[in-house]
């Protein structure tokens, strides 16, 4: 799989001058972030934006790790054929027009499976938008460059998708609108070849990749999923889509999936210690709060700390409706935040501080109250409500997530507030590694997916190709 | 309760020139919209914000309908004797430190109200963030003027909410990050004398407001709060805070309200027609869609139109699990779809519009496809999916909408994408009064919540003060 993620070399058939192709927009892509050689093939152009165009793969000088073909999909065996001679034995075919266009276009499949076999050739794809690789800008892939035009932000989270546009729209409404980072983004199409194992076996393995969310229609090999989640140290999150009936026979079409017993699917993987999701954006909030949480301690014992006493208020029940617990404070640590407060005001949780800020200032404040409560033997995870964009920005993050790594207390944030001030303290939590979400609902969810989650024990070392260490 | 709401002339007890300071703030946002008379108060001051400023209330030369009261909590009865001195019969106390403080507080709170009774005032308050009126900029409120530094997006949905924090940032998030247009927001605060049934009685006949959001620690007059619900014609959705047990313990010291029993309040609240919401964000999109929707038809037949397989087959796991179901085409729409699609795609529902795009340009194709299933009989509503930012934004909302209306159909959306073009795009469809989710989830849930709604019959005319008229 390394030779998919980290080419020294990569050839584009059917790479395109023309703006807007899809064979242009990855010509685009890879000179944006890649740093190896770029081949260029379409027999009709000497040069494709400034780089020497090849006619053939044939032609190319030097050799090639992967090969990304845009071609029709009826030139895709051809093209194969060409790759095999070449020595090319890594291709993602990103082209439509497969299984998934009915008994034709399946054929055509079987056909060019066949080819990669007879040439030793591993395929990614086809109908599908390749790879992407945030933290290092490999963008193996025919989206629109606009994708990355508001800044891209690197997270250790990694996912799977069985789905092409989605990959591409999601990509950019995770990093432009919800700031949440991603490591690598792996869309796999009809996976004749390549399947959600492999790229799962290669993720746990990755030590870029600290969680793995999926997007699944299909599981092919669910024996070898099952064996793999049930080993895998890191949290793995599945969205599994085509449920439903209707769901199922519009999978059928979309990647040629067959759906299979939605419950039974889910008992087992939850029993491999699987995560599963009810929808996008939720998936990748759940898979990032348990990279950065890990395994909540059994009561979840929770300190809330809020601007708003409504949102104390609710955050109480919505704990409760969780079966998570609200923590009661230590008579130390009302004594310590009794300095803090004005003096009419009980020390207690939900620990509402707006009425502080005029006595101390927000900076002292919350403060004040963070240290008194993140000592306390008696709270397993401190639940800080932020309001941003009215007053300055509180810049403590990372100093919080010290402190309470050194108690070994957990963090999460609600946030809401104005709209640019959001986007930066999101980075910011980001940074510091503490899951931000904005609305209260899906930061608790996330707690008791956390207090649910069972993280294997087993190293990932024990199991894929590396040679076991522990 | 027209006077809180229009007041013709505003006079503010404890006024100050202090940047930062409430009695400051409270001028800057009277400054910023309100067209009536000003009238700073404070002993020690000639001028505020190049405003004459005022030594007592007996001092100011005009008739005043409202006053602003923000002087510390001990001199409140001192201006509520000054504001029925001078005939000021309307008065927000935004002071805190009453009842919510424990029993000194709470005493001087009923001395507050006996003074208000023998003046005849009609207080709102104390111990809340005052209102807001969108569409006409008027900031009743100490709140931090950077709220509307964005700009204010407008809406029909007016919400009451005890808590002042909250309504401040709640108000900045809801307009500034999430494109939620509102109309009025009320914090109601402690309520010692306006409560959530005057503000519900003045909403139910606003002719601003189609749809009222209500965030509640308790009913006071449970009795009457049923009843009006349960003839209003608006949708009404509930958050109550305090449903746990540690959540009622900390209602108590945030609002001084005692709670009751949840289940029982839910089910009763349910029957007479109230929606009841589980989180703040979610309310007001639920709110705002049952504003724009109202009731959907019984099946709520849905058609999916989407840039992606992968949300179109998660949309109908979605909407199955909701118990609504997912639309079966008609023959000719089939057919019609056919015209626009490529020739191997299959035309069903969902409706994957991306292999078309490549085809006809993706205005084209979501302009045939809209065009072709609007009109199937089959259908009941229209669950359209967007991608916004990478492409040209498309801009025929206000056209579907029309298209849909003449129909008897129900427009939902689901949009992701790049941060500004996904703001427009809210606006947008804000405008066109179209329900706009950034998650598949939220969106297929307000459908659902929109299938279970039973508005009343009766007209809102029928109760309040207004004569009967239909």
């Amino acid at each position: 799989m390394d030779k998919f993620f980290s080419p020294s070399a990569v050839a584009v058939i059917g790479a395109s001058p023309r703006e807007g192709s899809l064979g242009g927009q990855i010509i685009t892509n890879l000179r944006y972030g890649y740093p190896g050689k770029i081949y260029p093939v379409n027999p009709n152009h000497k040069e494709i934006q400034t780089l020497p165009a090849y006619a053939s793969v044939a032609e190319i000088p030097g050799p090639v790790d992967l090969a990304i073909v845009i071609v029709p999909a009826p030139a895709v065996c051809d093209a194969l054929e060409a790759c095999g001679a070449k020595g090319i034995r890594r291709v993602i075919i990103e082209s439509a027009g497969f299984a998934e266009t009915g008994p034709e276009g399946r054929a055509l499949q079987e056909r060019c499976l066949a080819v990669a076999r007879k040439q030793g050739i591993r395929i990614w794809g086809p109908n599908c938008m390749g790879l992407v690789d945030v933290p290092r800008k490999f963008f193996f892939t025919f989206m629109h460059p606009n994708i990355y035009k508001d800044g891209l932000i690197s997270g250790r989270i990694s996912m799977v998708v069985q789905s092409g546009m989605l990959s591409a729209g999601f990509l950019a409404d995770l990093m432009s609108e919800r700031a949440v980072g991603i490591a690598k983004a792996c869309s796999i199409g009809n996976k004749i070849d390549i399947d959600e194992c492999d790229v799962l076996e290669y993720l746990i393995q990755d030590e870029e990749t600290d969680a793995i969310a999926l997007y699944l229609e299909s599981i092919v090999r669910g024996r070898r999923f099952l064996m793999l989640a049930s080993r895998c140290a890191k949290p793995i999150v599945l969205l599994k889509g085509g449920k439903s009936s209707a769901g199922a026979k519009a999978a059928l079409s979309h990647t040629s999936s067959l759906a299979g017993n939605a419950r039974l699917q889910d008992s087992l993987l939850q029993l491999a210690g699987v995560t599963i999701a009810r929808d996008f954006q939720q998936m990748m909030e759940v898979a990032r709060a348990l990279a950065m949480i890990g395994k909540t301690p059994p009561r979840c014992r929770t300190a809330i700390l809020t601007f708003s006493g409504g949102a104390g208020i609710l955050s109480c029940d919505l704990l409760e409706a969780q079966g998570l617990q609200v923590a009661d404070l230590s008579p130390s640590t009302k004594e310590e935040l009794a300095k803090v407060f004005p003096e009419w005001l009980p020390a207690s949780n939900p620990v509402d501080m707006f009425p502080a800020f005029a006595l101390n200032g927000a900076v002292a404040t919350y403060d004040g109250a963070f240290r008194a409560v993140v000592k306390d033997p008696k709270v397993d995870v401190l639940f800080l409500h932020f309001f941003v964009g009215l007053y300055p920005n509180y810049d403590r993050l990372k100093l919080f997530k010290e402190l309470a790594d050194r108690e070994g207390k957990v963090l999460i944030l609600w946030v809401i507030g104005r709209r640019d001030a959001l986007r930066d303290f999101k980075r910011e939590a980001q940074e510091a590694s503490i899951p931000a979400h904005g609305e209260l609902f899906r930061a608790v969810e996330c707690l008791a997916y956390a207090s649910r989650y069972a993280p294997s024990r087993k190293s990932p070392a024990l199991i894929g190709k590396r040679p076991a260490g522990g």
